[in-house]
């Protein structure tokens, strides 16, 4: 009995961290000693439930004790997992509203305010982000092997910082953030936790999505070179997108949606130039251009 | 353009270990590094930085091309993991038609067939099952790390896997089955390839959704003291359920289903008893009695 | 009977101002005093209790009084809070066909009639909103700390009632009505009857739904300053509002779409723009200036 | 310049208050005091945009600024109201999980386990709910006269706690727990923190709805005197129910259920009757009577 005892302990310490995530090398056994003792004090309802039948073809005292420790160690590990969603969660929520404030202040570049002192204010934000992205990845370090399992919890948040990045990468330089710089941007150590693939073309799609609107906003304000510019990135963007083989999911929808921002581009980009005003255009491009470089 | 074509080559392999998978530890580090320096050296924001020094705003031909190649990285990323999806997805078909023919044969015991008859037809598929789940574990081993990326693609099958299980175990030995006995019938490794907890758990919960309609069919056929057995299994299996504090997902769903077999089956056994029918039953019972130990 | 009567009622009273109004501090307690010590005496556990005692376990008669009395209670507490139900409805009714003819002769500004002549119609049916809503804080005063058991009965009114006010505030000063000068112009005290942000808010996003409509009607009757000047409202609205960390339910709903009202009246205002119409808008412009200030 | 300065400070302290708790007497002003610095502090972006403005009959700096102070303003609140639902839901969980408990343990009633082990169990959490919805009044008295503004985020809990109490109160006493005895079981205080009427009521309609499920398994067990007292116990309370008017509402279609409870219970009781069991029932009903007292 006394072995079964011991057996029982190590199984039940073997199993818990073996599901609780079945691809990790190392259990987390500390985790889980102090509950080995819970598993056979007699103070749940069933135990005694149990111990008042008997003589019956149902199952023996043993096998419903071991039905018990199971669900004992499985409300433990939904416990565990739950507490790391919630941890998770408060972290992607920070992420959340640092974004919101980058992204307030990234708008004023619609009101064509310089564009240095826009990405300045922006910028102040990005230190912020490694920090939060560093946390998530300390979360994910106890659970090895569990990113996707719990991808679904900070995904929407990551998406959005990329298309930010990725939009203010574009003003700085006029080119694309590749997903490597975005990974060096945020401090992601590809190999404990990288930038999922997807959530960076999802976020790109994004960016894309402001880019009529700043065109626009641009043309109104009298950089009548703007649009060639955006038309350019955004068809060899395009182009880039549809080498992609998407099934048909988000991003293929996103991406769907792309083309609908280079015909608005493509629009305006006629407006200016059969007006003749890409021409006398070029002074405020140039000035403009100043502001870029 | 052979060594072109060569270094494309591994830098789409380098390229997709990592970022397909992020959370892996030891996979591709020796191909990763060389390939890293070549990358930063040609696409760190200094090279477009250098675009933006330029007069022009447009993406020079460097940043183009590393926004090209990077796309063509994608590509074999995207097209590696959509054809992984695709030997998951033709593996977990077979499994459920293995799981079709499975649930078939088991029907059988709705009309009250011999116990050992009916399990010894179901049991027959086992063992393809064990093949069929290695083979999943294999493709797996491909992808370390990725196990919840891709568990939405056997999980279902996984899950009606278990149920029929726990079926046969309970008509064999009137209790549950354990979650490391599932592991250890389907030839699971837990280390490498385990069944995910919540998998486990919903397969109990559609266990539970034939047992009433069994009982019915047992009563019908003269076993008067099945209620009672089922009874007191369902309602230890529905208390431990209630240990674990189910987030209000698919799972919980389920669970709530319990409640109404357990209904159905006190309904059934109530019937029994109010009719003094327990009694003559006896022998039946002891009969089954024998059938499962 | 004349004395139960009497004692019924207080009882109703002083109950229904209790549990009616778990929060209040002051009122109603000594109405109440007496009569808890009444009810204590009647139907405390030890009574019901008695009633375990005596063989039967059916309630005695004495539990079953005070189980007739509490749902007497009950039914005039239902009643009470029903009928005060009734009376902020009919309130709220009132309010309702108020705003109606307000805001129908404000979408004379669609047909660009002078605003003075405009402002002056709506502005009538203020004093009867103001009264309205004196009434409402009236009927609060009854049942002290229920404003928001009873808020959703009058708050979709209350924000249409926003949004007009502060069109017209907008077509009179070009500013943005605040919660305060909201609260005054609907002659609330905040202390007793206060108008709640977040109908406030939504009241002011509903304005910025008009607002597009009415930039197109103004650049059609030849006002081609007003994109310029709603865009620099907008935009600053909508930053403020991005201010704000909102709680994904209505208002968060309703501040999106404020996106599209901007990206409208950008639209108008690079169409006035492209077309250089902005130049010869300026004295319709001005003219409607002093129409504001 | 600087009394406006110095009043507006008052306003923006007065305002929070004000609309953070409309019906509220005392301001939390010591929460105000450290805002009021930041209102005008020019760190924000908005500031800085409308300095860029001159000359334009949009808003002018003044109005521009007291927008920002607003927005500024219901920033905070929104996250103080924010962070106070927080709170609320972690204790709504914490009682959650309490009643989790005493439901399984109150479950063992089904296997007409002794009723005073049952009940042991069962009031072993009742301390722990005094506790938790003493936490709740405390969070509460933070805000007075806010009780119905957060009231959705625990009514489902406390109403699944009366169901439990009623459902204990009635095994113990065989009549109903009385909405006062509810709110000393809990140490509620009606004057700060009561139980509102409706999540009372409605907390009966499910302890109604485990009724039936009772009566069948006790008369299994060969309780064959429960029926009949549950079905007068149940008559009385569908009685006082009926006295009720019930707007059309969550607890309507509750109390509709009731009706169906009813008449299982009756079926149940004209099943013993006419097998003229109740008879020799009896003794099996005293003895389960002395488990009861």
């Amino acid at each position: 009995m006394k072995s079964a005892f011991r057996s029982a302990i190590s199984t039940a310490l073997a199993f818990s961290f073996r599901s609780l995530n079945p691809t990790s090398h190392r259990p987390s056994l500390t985790l889980l000693r102090p509950y080995a003792a819970v598993f056979f004090s007699k103070h749940s309802p069933l135990t005694s439930m149990a111990g008042g039948e008997s003589g019956t073809h149902v199952p023996s005292l043993a096998t419903f004790q071991s039905l018990e420790k199971q669900f004992e160690e499985f409300r433990h590990q939904l416990e565990d997992s739950g507490s790391l969603r919630e941890r998770i969660r408060s972290v992607a929520l920070e992420i959340e509203s640092a974004t919101r404030l980058m992204h307030s202040s990234l708008l004023l570049i619609h009101q064509s305010r310089p564009v240095p002192e826009v990405l300045e204010t922006a910028k102040g934000k990005i230190d912020l982000l490694r920090e939060l992205f560093s946390k998530l990845a300390e979360i994910m370090r106890e659970c090895p092997g569990q990113y996707y399992r719990y991808h679904g919890d900070w995904k929407s948040e990551t998406q959005t910082v990329v298309s930010l990045l990725a939009f203010m990468h574009w003003l700085e330089t006029g080119s694309l953030l590749l997903h490597t710089e975005a990974e060096e941007k945020l401090g992601l150590n590809p190999d404990e936790f990288g930038l999922d693939v997807e959530d960076y073309l999802i976020g790109i799609c994004f960016m894309s999505n402001d880019l009529p609107r700043y065109v626009v906003n641009q043309v109104t304000a009298g950089d009548y070179d703007c649009p060639r510019k955006v038309l350019k990135f955004l068809t060899d963007l395009h182009a880039a997108f549809r080498m992609l083989n998407l099934r048909n999911d988000f991003l293929r929808k996103k991406f769907d949606g792309m083309k609908y921002d280079l015909r608005r581009v493509e629009e305006v980009h006629y407006d200016v130039k059969i007006r003749g005003l890409a021409a006398n255009g070029e002074k405020t491009g140039e000035q403009n251009d100043q502001a870029q470089s």
